[in-house]
């Protein structure tokens, strides 16, 4: 243990949301609500624009007073058009990301699907962990996406893999509202 | 494909969370605020009391027009004074909740934690099944809980297992306000 305390009785926590499965974003947006729940102001970085969706987007507004919610990312797509600007966004976001955590001002950060940008190294895993182990001991770091590398897991408090193993996108069934989107 | 449809463009769709992991409760909570923010009246039926804690209840206030939660099970422990009640309060908490899926009046019913007491045989796991495909169209319904059994995985659109690849209470760190509580 680290001893990693703060006043209020809280240790940030780094949590890792991964694996192949849908719910990595959903169960970010979980933990995103639980910690506005207790009045804590969040901050969630989307690195893939998209990710989050209308109903999360709609829900989040009633925490307009708690919640910043940041779409910084263009999205990585094998049809880009512009690589190199897909890569300025990330870097650009990930920026933004490690002055949010070292600022600590808000209890829950939330670097939704950053992995991939790590996995590209468009954004250097050192740099990554380097800032999560500097943070302000009252912030909680939730990182989603897939394929999360085998040092951010080592840095992490929890890892928690996600896998679909029956999926009704697989039987032809389209994408429903208020479920995936 | 069955070609359950509904006027609104609707499929309800049936998602298992399952798996050891910390995320069950946690990913149907992220369903949850995502149905809210649809507008999307919702249910969560909660087995085993104390599954929601302080901070989703908290959250969950602010969507008091939309979001009706019941904690209709006592909770199972070896140490229960009283077996035969407990039994009976899960046996009652699926009668509402069937109850609730036919009715039709929530997009989205959550089942929270509800495997234990099909595992124990307090609920019948073919009548669960029997309630779920008859449900009206465009109810969407989400099952939480460890070893969901292999009927309920079948009967499901999405089956999604967690794993805890690494936990911090392993490593002696306590819960956390606002990431598990």
């Amino acid at each position: 243990m680290s001893g990693r305390t703060d006043g209020k009785g809280g240790k940030g926590l780094v949590l890792v949301l991964t694996g192949n499965g849908k719910g990595k974003t959903t169960s970010a947006l979980g933990l995103v609500f639980r910690a506005l729940g207790h009045g804590f102001p969040v901050s969630v970085i989307q690195f893939i624009k998209g990710s989050w969706k209308y109903g999360e987007l709609e829900a989040a507004k009633r925490f307009g007073d708690l919640l910043d919610f940041h779409v910084m990312g263009r999205g990585f797509t094998w049809k880009s058009d512009d690589l190199a600007k897909d890569r300025a966004m990330a870097r650009e976001a990930w920026e933004f990301a490690a002055a949010t955590i070292r600022e600590g001002r808000h209890r829950l950060v939330v670097l939704d699907e950053i992995t991939y940008a790590i996995n590209y190294k468009i954004i250097d895993e050192r740099e990554v962990i380097e800032t999560l182990a500097a943070r302000p001991e009252s912030v909680h770091v939730v990182v989603t996406g897939r394929d999360a590398p085998e040092g951010l897991r080592a840095a992490a408090d929890l890892v928690t893999e996600m896998q679909d193993v029956k999926h009704h996108h697989a039987a032809g069934v389209k994408a429903q509202k208020g479920i995936e989107f």
